[in-house]
């Protein structure tokens, strides 16, 4: 007898490692994906909506993809284009997408979902965390109700779009203080996970290999995001960081996490977004997240592989 | 000819002062009071809910009320139960309110009602500015349509809840930058207008003697107020700072206002939630807020007991 | 009899307000003037001790003068030559000062003069407080040998140099912090008290009235500082700031002062350098400062213009 | 040929691992160690003045020792007895110091020592870098003379003291801000570095078979660090930290260096003391420092243990 599949609302930006994130859980039969939510981040909120719904048809996704919050909760917007270009999912050519967004706001679509729940829905977000922290915010009933909170962002070493800080957490790091402090069980995949796995042309070629359409979609995709990494961090293999989130929850095992105390730098001059990881627990503070530290970089392709492969089926 | 009502949204946090802004909003001719938005602040948002229900009640109130944001954007909590009592509306006795809240949350009342008008409602907060800040992140296309925004908050000389800052400012000022940051036509009656109008016993006496209904529980509210205000700050008549918002939509020839630019200070030590008014203009900066600085008393006085003597006709 | 005269050391950055604490200092009977030491502030520091030597010179000056620190502990230095000109005494015409700086710095007499004394010394700085506390620190030995401060410098309401702070705290906040928490007793003569000592024409008509070479220095110097406080702030006559540290010490009863927890704010974007002032009791912490809030301005004015007489005999 | 052994003034605060550097120091040809200044930080200033003497004496140390900073330039003290034990140097035991200090302050050691310079000296930090930062700000001059500064501190990656911020500069970060903005050469040993020199028990025992005084010394002091740094941290060697900034100066080979912009955050709620170091560019702004990031570890240890030995001919 196997556990049933694990129900989730993906919250995404894409962006190209949304994307295989996307393509991840919509197909292994492990997760059960239950709404995808989507933000501004990598792109503004107009392009990584209509991104969203590209990719939905393209891997023949039905549930609601709703469109959220379009700018940060305080700060200025940021966005990402030097890394997922002009689209924002630069790369593959599209033409107009079919599907259409659910009517409802994504934080209305948060809440409805997770009010209406057993309790046992994790929220994933792969972007920054401004419909997270605004659906808790706003119903704050919700926030018993979500099962785990697994999500890309921070990093307790290197940041990327400043010394100290990543792109997720510092595009709206007060929403990310919202959901860190939430008491809720959180997996965060850091930057010094991510940086892990790095997708080089050996993954892509086996890709390649699979030879059905949501595989080409994504050796289209990692075509586009090798270059903008290399010339902007200096990447030989770009770090595919969103569906390690997916993976964990497929299989916790490709991981090595610690249990730390996370706090989110808001008042920083230089730090604004850091999220200060309590490795060596030196605070004496109670752990709020478990951070990934090592990742299993073969079977985790392996997985990632598998996923893409079930497409051709 | 007159000019059309003002129309109006008022968010409150009942409150005593609050209180008496509702009571001169539903009354006078020169406003048109089209919902009341209630959020957490002097008390918790199940008090001052169940407050604004009572006093809607009390004078007689046919828009609808709506509870929204329990706690700030981004920081934890605070109240005002020292000023305001343990039900946060202490002195009148009260019992269980007849009217019911409307079923929407006020974040969506605010959004519903701003985008379905002529762009010609003043918002008007007089307490923490969750509500509007919320509404106006979730849905930008709001802020365009808000006529002006004339709230009750801040200070440029001394702060009440800490020596930087007033109340409304410190509770949420992550909410406040996001509303003196919007772009809008904002009047600011901050502590240096309001400690103008100390409310001292010719007021209250005055008021008595009116004998309806509602200058009764004007009185009861007042006796409690001047009680903690003279035992938390030392003023022997309390200062009614929120009825100033309604008092200028009415009549804006009682005040004195100077136009300066408005920063809210978001990552002091000392100075968290202080509006930095730049008086002299020393920064350079456009105005971004009419701020308060002088009102005419008597006169002021005088609108208000006209005011309560409407509800005995 | 009488007690004896109060033992100071000045520490000033002439500056047009500064050079009448010296006046003041220098000759009224009651205060025994042991050094002036110099630090950068209205103007750069070979300008300010230039000025001093001058001014001392005029006066008749018989202590050490010694310069000191020529820029901010630790942030980047800031100017008010938009008042005080490009001397930093603008005004009067000077020649080249006959008096000579002491060889030692200013830091270092500070720590020597007062380690010798018996604990009976008040240092009196008028402008930022560099060099008491690099003085402090360097030597924390002296902390407690400091008989009291008396400061100008701060404001509980509005600053001048940015909407929140007050030229010599914001100058070096640092430093600031260093002195206002050193436990030592403490005098704040803030914009507030020294906004109320408006030098009008009146009084320049007296000083000019007394006919003597200080007195004619004194009227020469406000010409000037009437002109460019007028510009900048608008006062149609000028706060002559500094002389009212000497003033209290020559006379308390002037001033009512009250006792305040006063904390520097050191990390607000907005607020650098404010003096956060408890003047109502809020955070119940115990008071560092005498914070002067009223001044007897006819009785202040006859003390200056008495102190200018005595030059002439 | 060989080049004339490079002058430096090695400022410290011992200390197992500043009593490391001394050793070192003292003994290569390539150094011409010209005074050691001691600053609070691992413990008191009375305890590590007495440490550096002790340490002196054992080394046969001829040049000056001079105390300074009793703590720091604006924060209040930390110290890290945890690690250094209640004297600061627990391990070896001890008789009372024959040698006495320098009667100068270590600020004004330095001044005097850097201006009477040809600009040839570097200065060496191993500690807080309070005497450094005081010492540029009360003679400014002395800036252009510094040939360069060579400092253990700092982190691009985890910190120790809090999750952001390494010891030496959060004990002072207003301190490390100065000198970092300073515009002179700078090499930063961070924890990044030293945590590749974890001194191993095969180091310690070759230092033992030595068998002179100093190498046995260094093994007393190895044994009790060991035992703390395991304590606290977990490791189970000890980072020898602050003698890689004088290897770097005998063989900078031994070091692979990447050029970076470091910002010392001041204002953080987490991460104040922190070290962001632009590690992949992103700023665009100039590099002001060389951030080691390699270390060639085996010929690291050749090289102290050939410093020990030193001391048996």
């Amino acid at each position: 007898m196997t556990a049933a599949p694990k129900k989730i609302i993906l919250d995404v930006d894409p962006g190209h490692d949304d994307a295989v994130a996307m393509m991840m859980a919509r197909i292994h039969p492990a997760i059960d994906l239950r709404a995808v939510t989507v933000v501004a981040g990598n792109q503004t909120l107009a392009k990584t909506a209509r991104n969203a719904l590209l990719v939905a048809e393209a891997i023949g996704l039905a549930c609601p993809v709703a469109a959220g919050m379009a700018r940060p909760m305080v700060r200025e917007p940021i966005l990402a284009g030097d890394i997922h270009g002009a689209s924002g999912l630069d790369g593959p050519v599209f033409g107009e997408p079919a599907l259409a967004l659910d009517g409802r706001h994504a934080v209305d679509l948060l809440i409805e979902t997770l009010l209406a729940s057993d309790g046992d829905i994790a929220v994933v977000p792969t972007g920054p965390l401004t419909n997270v922290a605004m659906a808790m915010r706003k119903e704050p009933a919700i926030v018993e109700k979500i099962e785990r909170i697994v999500l890309m962002g921070g990093s307790y070493q290197l940041g990327n779009v400043t010394p100290a800080a990543e792109f997720n957490i510092c595009a709206d790091a007060e929403a990310a203080h919202v959901v860190f402090s939430s008491g809720r069980p959180l997996v965060m995949m850091g930057l010094d996970l991510t940086r892990q796995a790095l997708c080089g042309a050996d993954v892509v070629e086996r890709a390649r290999r699979l030879d059905n359409s949501v595989a080409t979609l994504f050796v289209e995709l990692m075509e586009f995001f090798t270059k903008t990494q290399r010339e902007v961090f200096g990447w030989t293999a770009p770090p595919l960081h969103d569906p390690t989130t997916v993976a964990w929850l497929i299989d916790p095992t490709l991981f090595e996490t610690k249990a730390m105390r996370v706090d989110v730098e808001l008042r920083g001059e230089h730090t604004y977004g850091r999220t200060c990881c309590d490795y060596f627990g030196v605070t004496g503070r109670e752990p709020n997240a478990e951070v990934a530290v090592g990742l299993d970089v073969p079977r985790f392709w392996d997985l990632l592989i598998d996923c893409l492969a079930l497409y051709g089926r």
